[in-house]
């Protein structure tokens, strides 16, 4: 294992001393910007996390926001989701798509009004396609990257944590809708959202100050609940079905070829970039797509590179051989200590479904696996 | 300190296995992908890259390759450079620009021909830029991430490593020019360019087969030059006047901010997105730049976030007191063996001039320091 070599360029978040002082083992860059990977271990994470509540710094989560009379026509110019009856306290999971049908990024899109968007994005940067399509296409928008840092509250004891500060009225926030809550004086918008199959809430700090104190506020109110640092935790979110942009899917693969069809409006009469590109996957047919797989055998490390996926079982009745050919990569990988077995995303042709026995070459040698549906759990 | 947390997500490159083996300490991200930061700590490295040669994997240099009949076009509208006279084999440090004069990159720009260019980045996704330009302005371009990964030969013994592999002629390559040199068979780019000004060459490796075995060439016919790994050195960059794009220079500010003046071309006849912008800041004057410092005392650590600083020294004729305000901030700074002091680049407002005494805030405290001019060597 290596060290992160701390910088200016990777950047701090107003969280990060205290993200330190709570003992982070680990971390990776995200939108150039520090997130933690672990505070005790990725696998106590993952235990504590679907007991108890975890508070979560998740700046890293950046806020491309559009305003002005063009923001709609850009916005939804970028999405292949139809964005058309997108109302107010909403938020939107919407793949972004370019004019070849490729992902650019998967974000969260908020509707703050009509003419006020962010986009919550994942790891590219956005904002440089957003100014660019604007400037080019000669839209009326000002974009930018504002000084938003999410922390997310996430677990099953996320409501009765967030409704000790905020008030029973949290628990009403529906998934995916947001509120304006007062804290301090300030208002947040919170909404019922995060990157975990447990349940729980982002609040969208807009105010360093402010938002240092709520956080020493939830580890203090949520003593009795045993609350605890986290972050994105590699297992619960494979088995939970939770895709990681720049590794399970990218910028080389269209939303249909990463199963995420119901978010593709091509059909709908929307004006967006990759409507054509996406329309003629359709009538093409889908060559590959992002399945589940189980492998066998003890607990692997995860993938530092994607890991080569062969047809069938290398066993007695072998149909496995390094001789054919290379037909998928498996792009995340975790041990999944509730299931008993290592669980992993990978990129296969369409032929494959769910039984099928494939053979996946680790570090630690040729593994028996099979195609399995998504989520695991 | 905190690990890395290796994830697909982090690009590995055709090196980072021999860089692993090479004993790397320490890793940074740089446009998604894995770069060393140091082998045998950052001043032993700087010592041996200002005596002997070093080999880097430099392959987070990612090249936007734009292609087709609008490629110039489409590259001048991003630059304030002036490209009009740009012949092939030629190479141009060029500050991209967007129509608010903010810097959005700072590439090498390198000629292929009328309609193939290449931009070797920063860290920051410029190709979600070019293509959202391209396709606003609806330009025929083709604009691709090519799997190129240069590895960089720097140090005073650059020149001789290199003849033993390449041949003589690689002597005659002059600054930020490029020829096409034949190994096993295959033509590589190689350009006397690289991010230290110890001297030394890039070769951009377009096949990963054949740039590992220039790789390991390059180790076992340099064993009696000293040839060791390494990797962009923070004192040595500091030295030389080298700023890093997101921690000198970010889309806060403009060319003409950073010391770029010579490569803003706004009172030329060409057509670039960030002409009006840099011609209104010129009329306005500025307010801010970069500047050297000179930070008194024992080493510091390099700043992870930026480090305040106020007008005034210290001590018993004290000028300097937390009740003024801060005027600026340290971006990047190390303590250079050779200067036998602390040397830093600073955000400062015009009015400080070289020997002005100034302030700054340090995690060890405050510290008196000079205003100097860069490079500091």
């Amino acid at each position: 294992m290596s060290q992160i070599a701390r910088s200016a360029r990777l950047r701090s978040t107003p969280f990060t001393s205290r993200v330190d002082a709570l003992g982070v083992q680990g971390y990776t860059v995200y939108n150039h910007m520090l997130l933690a990977t672990s505070f005790r271990g990725v696998e106590e994470d993952y235990r504590h996390l679907k007991e108890h509540v975890q508070v979560w710094d998740v700046s890293c989560e950046r806020q491309v926001e559009i305003k002005g009379p063009d923001s709609w026509r850009l916005t939804q110019l970028m999405t292949c989701r139809d964005l058309s009856q997108a109302k107010e306290k909403q938020c939107f999971y919407a793949p972004l798509v370019d004019e070849d049908g490729l992902l650019v990024n998967d974000p969260i899109i908020i509707k703050l009004s009509d003419d006020h968007w962010w986009l919550s994005i994942a790891d590219s940067d956005v904002l440089l396609w957003a100014r660019g399509l604007a400037r080019g296409f000669g839209f009326d928008v000002k974009i930018t990257e504002p000084n938003i840092n999410p922390v997310a509250i996430q677990g099953p004891k996320a409501d009765e944590l967030m409704a000790r500060i905020f008030g029973e009225t949290v628990r009403d926030i529906r998934f995916f809708r947001y509120e304006w809550l007062p804290y301090q004086g300030h208002d947040f918008l919170v909404a019922r959202s995060g990157w975990s199959k447990q349940g729980g809430f982002e609040v969208y700090v807009d105010d360093d100050e402010i938002g240092q104190a709520l956080w020493d506020e939830l580890f203090e109110k949520g003593k009795d609940l045993d609350v605890g640092p986290g972050c994105p935790n590699l297992i619960e979110r494979i088995e939970g079905g939770l895709y990681s942009y720049g590794s399970d899917m990218d910028a080389t693969i269209s939303p249909l070829h990463s199963n995420l069809d119901r978010y593709c409006h091509h059909d709908r009469d929307i004006d967006f970039l990759g409507k054509e590109a996406l329309r003629r996957i359709d009538r093409e047919g889908l060559r590959a797509q992002v399945v589940g797989l189980k492998i066998e055998g003890e607990a692997l490390s995860p993938p530092d590179i994607h890991w080569p996926v062969y047809e069938g079982h290398d066993n007695s009745d072998a149909e496995f051989s390094f001789d054919d050919p290379c037909v998928g990569r498996v792009t995340s990988a975790a041990w999944s200590p509730d299931l008993e077995t290592n669980i992993a995303f990978c990129r296969l042709p369409i032929r494959y479904q769910p039984g099928d026995a494939m053979t996946v070459v680790s570090p630690l040698g040729a593994r028996n696996a099979t195609v399995c549906a998504i989520p695991f759990v």
